[in-house]
């Protein structure tokens, strides 16, 4: 079994620098002791993501336009973690109350996974939120304009292998969520 | 039910331009009216993930660093479709062979999906590899130092759930990979 090692940042240079998307040049020597002078990576802010279940077992889902795939896509609520919020928990309470107008005091993280650990530094921190219910209005940011969809969660297996569900996040939440509820064996057919 | 519209892009202008790394910065009006004339969209090449089997039932994993989240992690294999390829597959057939030195004649696509859509354009295309085999040398690039690793798919949610397993993409791509396998009710406990 062969031991993998870590990189060395030498050197990093700011190659864009906007509130919303920041990006790094750094010159990096790999184990070998090769040096690569313009490895870039995106230094992105934390994102939470939640699997909200009401009592009566209904999953609450988002469906909004997104920009970078140019389509309408139906995902878990979620969003960035403000750099002011005391806790990622915050956050995904947060999200889950703008997006969808629902609530809960039965919240916990399940998860924290990468998107893309080759070129950002972000983590998504994945929730699980029970007992949700809608206790308030939505609350859009500017570029935000959300349809809260209820789903059954026996219909998930089939919208992921229908594509209606294509985020790998939500994919992944959904099963992290049920294997935590140790409702696996009878929700998946 | 509300209806969700896609935004328009007015204009795009190149805010980073880099072999590895593209940034586009777009003028786009919602559909509410409002421009905005900052919105960054990274345009990234598609990515193909690979789930192989062994005839004997073993799954085919890879540990490698990556630079982005500064950590070493254990995920399948894959990489990004070169625009020369005449097809996904083929890009899947190259990245299993090259990280791990498997191969085989049974592989198809099981899902499309993305990573990032607020941010990011890139698909990731999810593929299921049969009766792999080890036929080949590993060719790695020059930033690649990769382990291979041989898991039993029986170990997979333990995995991810201590968080050894912890890349979207790759929990996302199991567990469609085993519903394809139609042994979900027997391999998940």
């Amino acid at each position: 079994m062969k031991t993998i090692q870590k990189w060395k940042t030498l050197k990093t240079d700011v190659a864009l620098d906007n509130k919303w998307y920041t990006v790094h040049k750094e010159t990096v020597e790999l184990p070998s002791g090769k040096v690569i002078d313009d490895y870039f990576v995106g230094i992105r802010p934390d994102v939470v993501l939640v699997f909200p279940v009401t009592a009566d077992g209904k999953v609450i889902m988002v469906r909004q336009y997104k920009h970078g795939a140019k389509e309408i896509l139906l995902e878990f609520p979620g969003g960035v973690v403000d750099e002011k919020e005391d806790s990622v928990q915050t956050a995904a309470m947060r999200e889950l109350r703008e997006e969808t107008g629902y609530t809960t005091a039965d919240i916990k993280q399940i998860g924290v996974v990468y998107d893309n650990p080759t070129k950002d530094t972000n983590k998504i921190f994945f929730f699980l939120a029970r007992d949700v219910e809608k206790l308030h209005d939505t609350e859009f940011d500017e570029t935000e304009d959300i349809e809260t969809v209820e789903v059954s969660p026996y219909d998930i297996p089939q919208l992921i292998k229908a594509g209606e569900i294509k985020v790998s996040g939500s994919i992944a939440i959904y099963y992290m969520a049920l294997a935590d509820l140790s409702k696996l064996s009878s929700v998946i057919r």
